[in-house]
């Protein structure tokens, strides 16, 4: 059914001064967001600036039972914020602004459509730090995160988006604003409504206000990058440094073909005979970090690492950890579709998954180019495909089917940062099992009981 | 209605070789639990030794709607585990195994009546830390502290309950068993059951196993104690630790009472003539150690602190912590009945907040010693009084009424890590607000259709 002519026109009045979108050439740029491979047109897009807007567009839509999709730089890698035909696009990104940062309690309270690199510049202001640091964080915004529960590269020690939210403002499918959280380090009156909405993918009500926690900033760190003949060692690299009882900051891992794409993109002088390169870095205390850098040095030469580099300064530690930070776009050049995967495992089971994912790619001629968050057991095994050629993106999806399933199987799990969204949902139901599906729908049905909030997406 | 015959028939054939206790020399250990002036006898006790057992004790009281409470040692003091009047009561105390330490992914799995201490000792054996750290741990049980989303004095460095379970096996009140999470460290796959469950109370399920986030221990940890004339002293050397970005694993306050009370009973040589004593533990890599150590006793020193210990050895160190430890023994031991609760503010309102329990404790002519964890704005005001004595119990409530009021002024909460249980139902409301009650209620609801999991507590 397409969007109604007397919502649009209500839409319209709620919006007051604020265009809604309806035109084809400005509705395209809201028909898909980071993930390949999907498009679908909603009915039209507003862009509310205060949340009394939303409270009114919601009850529009509910009354209506109009489906809304939130979104807010449209990021996402799991077709998470992808549009319902004929839905209302409710995209936040004008809703911007740091409202308060309030260093003696460590805490930054943003509007939704914040960016992450708002979020982290204002608090950097003060010398403090908010570590989730997902890949987009340059234009993702805060309340994009915590809908996905982003990750990053900092997730071994730091932890991710969940464990800096404080507190919560949701507009709820009927209008109702819920406000959740406050500024107490702890708190344990009543059950934990802000977590719920954390990772909830946009099914249950719209984030406009987040109250996150800071700490303060690390006041050193120190960047190596070590290269490895077999992926092996540098698997048993990692196990070591954590049996070593070092957390670094990051832990990171490419493959032959990411080093490969990486270096022809970069330039960085990485070696090209190799199978693995670990990015690690330590921060915190001058004297932690100085030792710690040490003792991974030691820890991945007893390894037999091909070749280490530490960074004698910050140009040069920059230099290095680009070398992760532009795999997706190094490996996204070479092909014209990437259709990138973030099977997670226990971190023991982590070489097993890598060599697995190389036997699945060659059992269906594809190309992949593996790389990831090897301290927490986060691979992204990356096809590089086309997805014009519909018989090769159907291997690609066998591909992931037989992925997954070993993720399950090895104790993982089919998503660890980017969500389920639309991309993964026919897998949830085997990874979570007959019980979870059935509380999270009978959850959903409770917030949203006539399902008008993302519909389609997750188990729906 | 008191417990039926043919439930109680139905009862023991389940157990099985284990008893099912109805006499009321039996019941009256269970008829209680931390929380003082609240006693209940319940219908029974079951005390089952496997999951299956309690599968099949749900279902029967579900199918005949027997209230049922769960209860691990009974160390809880919002009344949480407090049974209701012919109630079957789960003790889980004999479901107690350590199953698994996988110190490659830093894990723990244990049964819900595994005591706090033997999950602690278990990491240990690994070189590994199990950071929460509540009062009672020795005898508490893991399961009543995932219920109740325990805190304790390592808070504000290291976080508290939730932050350490990754997963969770609970039996839904219909008997259905949903296991939930996993031992990756970052799993985004549908909403986080798990943390709906940490801190529900028991209302929500029976929480039969837990998986544990393990980590490192720390190397090194130094501890210092500093007494001041004067309180906003101690709350400005709080206040200047923050800011000088150092986060102690333990920043813990005494008040005068508490002090004078300590000393009678423990003997450690305080200095009586002060307001307010700190402890503060600096925990870690030795050299930060020895930084943060530094630097903090200059900062007590700056305020003027009246005299300041800092431990040579552990010995010495484990004799200044116990002025914190027995803080609630001491101020027990003085008064027949001790009423504990612990209104918790940003710690920017920490000073404000402590100055008006010791007006409200004069205003209404009671004796009133204050001790918590100050780093987290986490106060535990306890009042010395006589149960018996009815028109002063009537005083202390008036006084928790408005400290409670105060507290949520502040931005504050009415309980940081005791839980609301039947002990503050009554001011839930009034802090949470109405569209959070609706949507505890809807969720409980949702889970528990028929109302049978510890009736009567949190907004019931």
């Amino acid at each position: 059914m397409p969007l109604a002519p007397d919502v649009l026109k209500a839409l319209q009045t709620i919006a007051g001064a604020d265009p809604v979108l309806t035109a084809t050439e400005d509705l395209i740029p809201y028909s898909f967001d980071g993930t390949a491979a999907l498009r679908q047109m909603p009915g039209c897009v507003t862009l509310p600036r205060r949340t009394d807007q939303i409270v009114q567009i919601l009850q529009l839509a509910n009354r209506t039972r109009t489906p809304v999709v939130t979104r807010g730089s449209g990021t996402g890698l799991s077709g998470g914020s992808l549009p319902v035909a004929d839905s209302i696009v409710l995209c936040l990104a004008r809703m911007d602004r740091v409202l308060d940062l309030d260093a003696a309690n460590l805490t930054l309270r943003a509007e939704a459509g914040a960016t992450t690199q708002a979020v982290s510049d204002a608090a950097a202001t003060k010398g403090l730090f908010y570590p989730p640091d997902p890949g987009s964080m340059k234009i993702s915004t805060i309340g994009g995160n915590v809908a996905e529960n982003s990750g990053g590269l900092r997730g071994l020690k730091y932890g991710v988006t969940r464990n800096y939210v404080m507190g919560l403002e949701v507009v709820l499918p009927d209008g109702r604003i819920l406000k959740t959280g406050n500024q107490c380090v702890k708190d344990v009156a009543g059950y934990t409504l802000k977590d719920l909405f954390v990772g909830s993918e946009g099914t249950l009500g719209v984030i406009t206000e987040v109250l996150l926690r800071l700490i303060p900033k690390p006041a050193a760190k120190k960047t190596l990058v070590a290269t490895y003949a077999r992926m092996d060692q540098a698997a048993q690299t990692v196990s070591d440094i954590i049996a070593a009882q070092i957390i670094p900051c990051t832990l990171e891992f490419l493959d032959r073909t990411t080093i490969h794409c990486v270096e022809s993109f970069a330039k960085i002088g990485l070696p090209l005979d190799c199978e693995a390169l670990l990015l690690m870095e330590t921060d915190g205390h001058p004297a932690v970090v100085a030792d710690e850098a040490d003792r991974m040095e030691a820890i991945a030469k007893k390894n037999e690492c091909r070749e280490i580099r530490v960074a004698k300064d910050n140009d040069e530690a920059e230099r290095l950890a680009s070398a992760r930070r532009t795999a997706f776009s190094a490996l996204a050049r070479v092909a014209p579709t990437t259709i990138l995967e973030d099977a997670t495992v226990p971190r023991s089971a982590l070489a097993e998954m890598i060599r697995f994912v190389e036997g699945v790619a060659r059992k269906y001629q594809l190309r992949v180019g593996t790389f990831g968050h090897m301290g927490d057991g986060n691979l992204h095994p990356t096809f590089l495909t086309d997805e014009r050629n519909t018989e090769e993106m159907h291997r690609v999806e066998q591909a992931f089917e037989e992925i997954f399933d070993k993720a399950i199987a090895l104790g993982g799990t089919i998503t660890g940062e980017h969500g389920i969204g639309v991309a993964k949902k026919r897998f949830l139901a085997r990874f979570a099992g007959d019980e979870s599906m059935r509380v999270m729908r009978e959850l959903r049905r409770t917030l949203d009981p006539n399902g008008i909030l993302n519909p389609g997406k997750l188990f729906d």
